[in-house]
């Protein structure tokens, strides 16, 4: 619905040699998140070019949702494993629907 | 549906004076570009930390069909027009579904 949840576009790169890894521990981040409360979607994309590229695209209720989604334990866990195995740090926007 | 369908995710930075107008051509786009044969979903949405920073999520039956929209006359239109407007070149991304 335009104007009424919020989008967020989350960007992930992967060490080249690190994909594999990466993909596993964002790809355990799927069920556990659709589980929160005002988690309306939550998809995880590769890059067809570059499968070292991964993005997440989500929808939620609002902004509390989202900020209570980044203190979740499944998040927490994320972040901890990952900087070893990025390549930059991660690119997360949030976003309205224009239309 | 995981692995059957392409996503792209199309990210356009206006021009701070130029986010109305930018805006507006890129509105433009969503309802012939739903038309489109092969378009499942197309869906403009905007930085809330950065208006003149936009991004299309769109879904799309196959690589085909993306192919056939840039090829469009409304497309067109629009890469003729944006030049002058954005920041830098639009950044277009392909993807599958990891789930």
């Amino acid at each position: 619905m335009a104007g009424t949840t919020i989008r967020v576009v989350a960007r992930i790169v992967a060490r080249k040699e690190k994909t594999d890894q990466v993909r596993d521990i964002l790809a355990g981040l799927v069920d556990p998140t659709r589980s929160e409360t005002g988690c309306i979607s939550y998809e995880l994309l590769q890059n067809k070019a570059d499968p070292a590229d991964f993005t997440f695209v989500e929808e939620w209720k609002d902004d509390a949702a989202i900020d209570a989604h980044l203190r979740t334990q499944h998040i927490i866990q994320a972040l901890v494993k990952l900087p070893d195995l990025i390549a930059a740090a991660p690119d997360i926007r949030r976003y309205t629907v224009v239309r």
